[in-house]
């Protein structure tokens, strides 16, 4: 089973490489940028019996910060 | 007008921090993660007359890097 975990940072937190990257686009001449965020995508390839109860720790323990991050599950299947 | 750009590394390209992960799942005790690949998210707020030319120049002078990297630019409003 295949999954996307998308790792994005909470509302209200700095998020430097997104300014940095809003910024150079503004230098290469890209107008308009108001605002850029960057966030972290995982593709797991994990058992087709795993449950979404041990999927939600995966993230809890490992893969998000949830004290400045939010994350959210996607089946592949899913998505286009 | 709101933009998800996903980029993730090809097929074939060493990927050691999905490695890590992949590791570091087992050993908290997830079995069964066959793959993990980690890519990145970038959210861009841009001007509602941004062409689909000045979002794919973005991607491709700044935002990805096309010999190890694929991109996809997702409108927001067609995301769930």
């Amino acid at each position: 089973m295949k999954l996307r975990i998308v790792v994005t940072l909470k509302n209200g937190v700095l998020d430097p490489q997104g300014k940095a990257i809003q910024h150079a686009l503004g230098s290469l001449g890209f107008d308009g940028v108001a605002d850029a965020r960057v966030g972290k995508l995982i593709e797991l390839d994990v058992a087709d019996d795993t449950s979404d109860e041990a999927i939600d720790q995966m993230c809890r323990k490992l893969l998000a910060n949830t004290v400045i991050e939010n994350y959210r599950v996607e089946r592949q299947d899913s998505v286009a």
